[in-house]
């Protein structure tokens, strides 16, 4: 919409309020700035307004960010995050011995598909370290074992912190973040699951799937919480089996809804078109 | 959003120029209403800025509708047409002999799926008279042949302007509308075309499709204009066929196709979430 | 594929063994007679092996059905069912006041789209009774409650009896047939679930999944057995839904899946393509 | 299927005549050899039998695919192609500076998805030669002209020739390939375009798309024949597009479509699922 000018994208919710749009939106044009779109939403049952509103800065964007940001909480009384869209959030990509959405994430990030920088690889096993070196791209190794878990964990938080790391991937990384890592690491953390989330939650989805015997598989992007493969729903997609399909079938299937599923909901996050709230998520899409 | 409150929708498009979401926003305000939902499109191509919003009014909602008009236009300099909630525009069905789209058409109207009236069918055959009067409604059996369409479409033309008609609805009427009857009739005019546009337009697309040996048949909505299958399309789905199906199982799966097709179509216009402009549609769903 | 001659269609499964595609298709070839379609699955886990067969019989229909079925059983060892095409199976529709289902079922019976008869309507509330006699359709009005469900069901069964129903489909039935009813009534029950099962299995699935956030909404066509929403799985899809939709608006959207699938599932059993084993399906489409 | 049991697998189509099932499965049974699967289609308009049969020989699979090939030409009158498991067909990938398909189809090959062996890469362009070393795969770079066309094909096929190629596949090649070439080269070429055929033939297909304002977009796999996008279509599909996306977002979505339905193609050819007549496919999946 505004591929090459900057702008300024803020994502607002509180508590519903009459002129919302109007205040919002005249704020911005006051300042002889101009909105390149802006969408909003409000929850009827839960009262609550929410606003996605990108526009191009008049003045300086980062003293326009924060006036805005205080104008929102101050005269508004809303929570609001603000992005710049010439500034690309570090990510950084956790995964295990499971390649296809390594290599897939990866070659989006090379063709410019999703507005961040991919920064590291981290990995429960060195199986994918030389593909990511041939791709340019630094590698850690940090085994996890349940014993090492807390210690590797440890590791992890460190090189994330030294990479200036701002969001992570879980690129099939097929371990559960504990709850002491998931509050330490101060940024989202997307996860992909392997099934039509809630059905199939946990481990070895297509096989029970198979079991079932259900006719569509699906799969599931969501931000990892504390609770597994609970946390809030940012995209799912599925595709058709039938009788015939073994289940690794179902697997060589899957592939391709997990790659898609993760791509899509990387693509959301980054364009900051996700607010999260009551354990679901609004796409302004 | 608002299904049991009264409100006004206004659809706008005009030359973009700064602030106008401000503007538009702030004029409600101001006036003590209040906005349920806004939603905006800026083509850059063209430079032309669209918007949908819809808002409960503070006052007499006419007169309210009436000033926003004048506002828009004179103040804005845009276009813009707009619809109170409550009044429900009627529609005319427009049918021969096949009948699928005929009975869910009707049973949606009946199922409160869509923002209007249904008020009258009109027919080139007369067997769904039965059938439609079983439904209550008024039939009205109007032949066309090569030699009487001049004549027939003035008899429909005195039909429709007697009725009060404001939205036309093509469900399989298998007739080509004149420039003429297009021209005099005043409102707009869906149809359903029973392939994926603009592959196959013209007679007998399922015939087309299995000759091609295509793997997808489709069906398109689209308003109806001089030129046959080329209008703004609407809407569009399709589903999937395999070399097993035969003419007449395209046929079969095609109906499914042209009802739900033809019905989102009918519901997105009633719902006034359509701005044509260019032979396309913007579609604020 | 076969639609103006009369065939003979049978269902076959049994422990493989060598040589099966070759004696069924000798069997009918040495009689003098032409194989229309042959389909077969071997579920290489079970080692169980599935056939669908259907041939234009040499002689009389039902000497050359009996004689297969017995050639079948003893020779092979294996179950069969065999079902003559012109004879068209009865069916039973059980609704209550919901009346999509209702509607497009019995459209879809009248359009010739089902191999089967639909004889009468079951509803445990008068309020379709008008609709059905419209139809011609005989209206059986058996309220059900806690205290009257053994006697009700009773009545029922005495219905269905006295009809000759040779199957049942569960309309949005919104009760749960007793294990005694199901051990008793002899034929298969078709039942629409509205989401995508296992998820949301139980009351108010709309409401489940409009908390749980997810992206899609689906139905799923079962058999129906003791145990509530576990029945093999006949046929699924789903739809996409976003934030903005309300639970009405997922009810409504649901409405045309429900009716989709639950046809997809009625004709996919009529035109006997469907075998159950291990409560999955085995869909020869 | 059979995955670590060798397999011949034989595609055969002629005229139909009665007993071909039962001759065919006996031929296969009298030698001691196992079936795995079978499916056929008939044609009832051009009145042509088609089937496609498994089995597991019992004795050496090549002296076994021989006398079964004779045996169909001979005995049968039909015309039959056998391949056997083990033998993984060699192809060639060709593609311009495009990179996505390119990437997608050789990281399959890598996965194991393709019943075949990748061999080398043509391209027009130098600019993948990193890319395709790193992959470990030969790279000829064959510019290609106007002027140069001839001269440049006829190295293409010295190249394919030394290479044993049997299968070319054009990963987004952006060339048309000339009648000569096509009949010299004496293998199957699988192209993709960039739109749901036959809407949107010949070039910027993504540019007609936003022009005529469809609401999706499709891609589609096809044999490559002397008339350019008219070849017999093997797979399509679709995504949904709206009145938000430039033509840059129909070309990032398009890019989805075009990998998965490229590779979709490759995979049902190096099956041996496909069987082309009257320019269309018949696809046994």
């Amino acid at each position: 919409m505004s591929e090459n000018q900057e702008t300024i994208i803020a994502l607002l919710h509180g508590p519903d309020q009459p002129g919302l749009v109007s205040r919002v939106s005249s704020w911005i044009f006051l300042r002889g700035s101009n909105i390149f779109h802006a969408d909003q939403h409000k929850d009827l049952e839960a009262n609550i307004f929410f606003q996605r509103v990108e526009w191009s800065p008049s003045g300086d964007p980062e003293k326009e960010a924060a006036d805005f940001k205080k104008f929102v909480r101050d005269d508004l009384g809303m929570e609001v995050s603000v992005a710049i869209s010439k500034e690309r959030p570090k990510v950084a990509l956790f995964v295990s011995k499971i390649d296809h959405c390594f290599h897939d994430t990866i070659l989006r990030f090379r063709a410019g598909e999703f507005a961040g920088e991919l920064t590291c690889i981290l990995s429960t096993h060195d199986s994918l370290e030389a593909d990511a070196r041939t791709y340019g791209l630094p590698f850690h190794y940090v085994p996890v074992s349940a014993e090492t878990k807390a210690e590797a964990e440890q590791e992890q938080l460190r090189i994330l912190n030294e990479a200036g790391v701002e969001c992570i991937v879980m690129a099939r990384y097929m371990q559960v973040l504990s709850d002491h890592f998931l509050a330490q690491v101060g940024c989202p953390v997307i996860n992909i699951h392997h099934s039509f989330l809630p059905a199939f939650a946990g481990g070895k989805p297509y096989h029970q799937a198979h079991q079932r015997g259900v006719k569509l598989i699906g799969a599931t992007a969501h931000y990892a919480t504390a609770v597994l493969d609970e946390g809030p729903i940012i995209h799912q997609d599925v595709t058709r089996i039938n009788h015939r399909n073994s289940v690794a079938d179902l697997i060589r299937k899957g592939r391709d809804l997990e790659k898609s599923v993760l791509a899509q909901a990387i693509r959301l996050h980054l364009d900051n078109r996700i607010l999260v709230y009551n354990n679901k998520t609004v796409v302004f899409d």
